[in-house]
């Protein structure tokens, strides 16, 4: 096999690429799949084979793949400005314009924006400024964060404290215990069948109000969720559940941060959805992915005026807020940005997207009269179907089984790129994608499926 | 003035983005300097002015600002695979390559890359790897960092608390404190003038020593250091200082994680600092800044056979390490190193950063005939110029004097872009400097240091 040579990419990705997310007792053996071009909805590895991509690269090539309009204004970018300090007092356009589109099109007087590199670094900056916010009010106590547990909320390591999903953390240390609580994930599919989405909604509240009361109001600083829960396993609240939890965190002086790295820019059919969607106002929110589709690494934190105009007091005469990124309000990064915005904005592609998603979502639900089908649920252009052994009582496969392994390597014989995540099968395509492409995915998936 | 107009990037900037590093008594009047282009050693601002830039954008512009060739490179990788997602066993040709470069590159077995998004979340990495690391050898309670006052490590949370200036921690919390400790700097402008540089050295070697019997050696997992302190105020330690500290980790089972985002990739005339210039083999070596020139942003933390062959045993049976940036390996970022390195290489700027490494210290050193100059001090590209109030006292400024503003000020007026770090005065110039504009530098600092 020609990409097996000593000399090859995938040589040298097996040989010195520290792999994330990767069991390493097939990885030595096997290495990596590399992925060599991309273009609009399909990626091609080094064997040849053309693979649509319903992931959309990991929930972020919003407007699909090697746009020639993306390279243009990236390279202008570098023989424009590629890159100077943001530090004390100096700043460049497209940092300055994206910071200006954000304040217009995020919910509320979201107005102030802290740039950073990707979602965990926002997640990461968002539990900084909540801190420091907290203390420049005096309240210095006021310091707890309380999470979800299957929340996925990045990878700095106060980011994976955050993280609920906690057989991602083990062999990692609990850094972040004394100052990080998680409560319930939100997930109608746990939701016992004789008990009301309305009771289940309440539960969540009072669990959540409980823990409130636990470690003191005046100790609790942030309450950080996902709209959608995403890597979790696309798990979807009970209605009105947000605005509810909201509602707590306004009764406690607690700040809500709106996890929207997989949900905005268009994945739920808005530029973001916590308003738009679930009607809540978040205090902080942070986003990441298709903020660039992904082209140039790039996060943001979203503050509101009140955050910021404490944040904005001096501390101390000739006091600076130290914090910030090398890479802060990157050029290339908000250049990528504000192209890939006037591309969903000129192409209609939130409008689009909602009109996919309805068709998408109903083609999904055909797939929940197959076998092995414990449920499919989604939102938007994010959707999760859960494969079990037995389906009348929801009984897991065998983790030996690799159910969701199998059906990944079945659909990608068939040209179709799905995501496993345990027997979870994660869908979160290109915003760009038409109704032939739906088909295309949910033939092979259910093909894929029925085969196990 | 044109550039305050409401519809400027002056003034979005000063309504939109959260400012990093800033004053913000002076900044809601004064907004920030717009720099609108950059062309080898100069960036021009959005009046006019052409400055000559002798920070590197931030330590990391090495090959110089504007270069078509990156333009181009990295415009070709959008059109060929500008991104998909490196998880569970899947990768990209840049990451690959990129992989094997700095295997071939970096000091001993340091084989294997673990990929970030920058410095900070590098070194982030690191703490996590060291935790992982140690757990998988079953000594779960070897897990404290031991780091240094002075060091900057960065600002996810947990780089922000390794850093030693204290004061950029001000108002944020303590998260770190229970497994991160700090030693003192080695600092030779510390070191009282009836101490010889050996005695110094070893109370250095001694502190450290003494640390780790009072924390336990079995709690000991780490010590972080920058082969040169960067933002503590280009600090260098006593001769020797790394090599012993090196063999007391040696002795101790401790690792040794080598801090170079700043020294690495030319900036003291070799790709890494740690064993060509400073002669000691760490176990885990951190850089971004100069890898990519500043062009993209990206991190690496380089890893050592040992610590890889541990850390990719799976920890259970079906266990995946669970760790990983939705920007690992990045295909733009990997593709600007590479092009970067290809760069660097082909025009020998290494030898050149030596070259005019000599050139620049010794210009440097004729300054220090001047009054309310403390010390002159640095390493290859990178210097401090200490103000003082008082030189045979070495008395500083009161801090209302604002004397590093002022010369700052002063520079930017006559075309040049120094940096100041309260009354210190860093330079770290791009690689491809020239002996002419390394003497327009001195003259301009001269005069500006002269007038305060």
């Amino acid at each position: 096999m020609a990409t097996q040579d000593a000399n090859s990419a995938w040589a040298k990705d097996k040989a010195h690429v520290l792999h994330p997310y990767t069991d390493f007792a097939s990885f030595k053996d096997e290495g990596s799949q590399v992925i060599t071009g991309a273009k609009g909805m399909y990626v091609t590895d080094s064997d040849g084979n053309r693979l649509l991509d319903a992931i959309a690269g990991l929930w972020c090539v919003n407007i699909g793949h090697g746009r020639r309009e993306m390279a243009d204004a990236i390279s202008d970018q570098v023989m424009q400005m590629q890159y100077y300090n943001p530090f004390g007092h100096s700043t460049n356009e497209p940092a300055a314009e994206l910071g200006a589109w954000l304040a217009s099109h995020a919910p509320g007087d979201l107005n102030h924006v802290y740039y950073t590199t990707g979602g965990s670094t926002a997640n990461d900056a968002a539990i900084r400024l909540v801190h420091y916010y907290f203390t420049m009010k005096g309240q210095h106590r006021k310091k707890k964060i309380i999470s979800r547990n299957d929340a996925y909320h990045g990878a700095t390591y106060v980011a994976a404290e955050l993280t609920g999903i906690h057989a991602t953390k083990m062999s990692f240390d609990k850094v972040g215990e004394h100052f990080i609580n998680h409560v319930s994930a939100a997930n109608m599919y746990a939701k016992p069948d004789d008990v009301s989405e309305e009771a289940y909604c309440d539960y969540l509240v009072r669990e959540f109000e409980n823990r409130i009361e636990q470690l003191g109001p005046d100790n609790v600083a942030a309450f950080i969720a996902e709209p959608v829960m995403g890597a979790g396993g696309v798990l979807i609240a009970p209605n009105g559940y947000h605005r509810r939890m909201w509602e707590v965190c306004k009764r406690h002086d607690i700040l809500y941060i709106a996890d929207e790295v997989v949900t905005a820019f268009g994945r739920l059919g808005h530029w973001f959805a916590s308003e738009d969607v679930f009607d809540y106002q978040p205090d902080i929110l942070v986003s990441a992915k298709g903020i660039t589709s992904g082209y140039v690494p790039l996060g943001v934190t979203l503050i509101s005026d009140e955050i910021y105009d404490v944040i904005s007091r001096p501390q101390c005469e000739g006091g600076v807020f130290s914090m910030g990124l090398t890479y802060f309000g990157h050029p290339l990064a908000c250049r990528a940005a504000l192209t890939n915005v006037e591309i969903i904005e000129r192409e209609g592609l939130l409008g689009h997207a909602r009109m996919m998603a309805d068709h998408f979502q109903s083609s999904a639900q055909r797939l929940k009269s197959l076998d092995h089908i414990g449920d499919v649920r989604g939102h938007g252009l994010m959707l999760a179907i859960e494969l079990v052994e037995d389906k009348a009582s929801k009984k897991a496969f065998p983790i030996t089984k690799q159910a969701g392994a199998n059906v990944f390597k079945n659909c990608v014989d068939e040209g179709v790129i799905v995501r496993p995540v345990g027997d979870k099968i994660i869908l979160s395509p290109p915003l760009v994608i038409n109704e032939e492409e739906i088909g295309k995915i949910f033939s092979v998936l259910g093909r894929a499926i029925s085969s196990i």
